[in-house]
């Protein structure tokens, strides 16, 4: 029946999420326009706050955009090293933190907070549920990519006004992320940031009752 | 190979996306420990800002605590109705947007926005991504939910600082979202805001280049 999901599927949906990877290391070969366009579809698929779909994307294409962007990354990376002392700011320098130098496919990420779609149904008392319904779209393609074999690497270590910006904007979008996407170097089940000894991911969740 | 995902799975994944709603009617038959254990071993998966992994969630079960919970979505509810006129209060009040009154499981959900789990890494210039973080975590749990039959909805319409008072939860946890889980009533592909005729779903996605 359709709507009913077996099993094995199951199964494979959990292996897809532990294989999902933040990636930073991108082979620079081609996306094929045809798989990107039907993993995008997903991000119409995601739960929104009134139904507002407050998504907004803009896809980075020109070079100078592509460099004005990577220059806010370089930026706003030098100065969080600055913040850092001894063995953490030597571990943070080794680290690789984006590929916006590399990957072929990259998107500027909003939230249109000024959109009047689902009459505010949901967001009055929390009006972040808009930016959140992006997020939760942006997970959606994560996964999609993902099952194509693709890697995404959101990048957030960026200067959102300066952004806005030189990507010229509209008034009253909020950027919530920037997604680099290609054919990652390799697959791989443990994050980046574990495999190079900056932080490690935790044991079982907890949950308290109340 | 593992970490290869077939065109067959691809379908599903996509199947799986467009049958998962916001559910607000729930069966009050219970849900098995087990699946809801295994569905909740999703949000540990989820990607989170420099590892930070800040997801904090209460189950909530007691009849205080949800009575509680119940009282606030009820106040803030009828302060939104207030604010519409006419046809839109018509519809409005028309709406079932919880199912607090109903369902078996119910999860308040929140950001843990000072942990040190990470070392601030991405979440300099952009704090917020730790919330981001919670938000994707949920969608992760939303699709092993509906993988099972579940459903989850995602209550938003609340006074965060009452509920957080409410549920006695630590300082500097952020409430993100109240989620009803547990058997819905039917399974259906559309919106229940687009079926009562709140708000519609979007046609294909628009792309901006820059």
């Amino acid at each position: 029946m359709v709507g009913q999901f077996s099993p094995a599927f199951r199964d494979e949906l959990v292996t897809l999420m532990r294989w999902r990877r933040d990636v930073r290391r991108f082979r620079t070969d081609p996306v094929p326009e045809d798989v990107l366009a039907r993993c995008l579809e997903t991000l119409s698929l995601a739960p929104s706050v009134g139904l507002s779909e407050p998504w907004r994307i803009l896809r980075v294409l020109s070079p100078s955009s592509r460099a004005a962007c990577l220059a806010n990354f370089r930026d706003c990376n030098a100065r969080a090293l600055d913040g850092l002392d001894g063995a953490k700011a030597a571990t943070y320098s080794r680290l690789k933190l984006s590929g916006m130098a590399e990957a072929p496919i990259q998107l500027a990420v909003f939230c249109d907070d000024t959109t009047t779609k689902g009459s505010g149904l949901g967001a009055a008392t929390m009006p972040e549920t808009r930016a959140y319904s992006v997020v939760g779209a942006i997970t959606l393609l994560w996964l999609a990519l993902r099952a194509e074999g693709l890697g995404l690497g959101w990048v957030s270590i960026l200067d959102p006004d300066r952004l806005a910006r030189d990507l010229d904007v509209p008034p009253g979008w909020r950027f919530i992320g920037y997604l680099c996407i290609g054919w990652p170097e390799k697959d791989d089940m443990v994050p980046e940031l574990e495999r190079e000894g900056w932080e490690s991911r935790s044991p079982a969740l907890h949950l308290e009752t109340r």
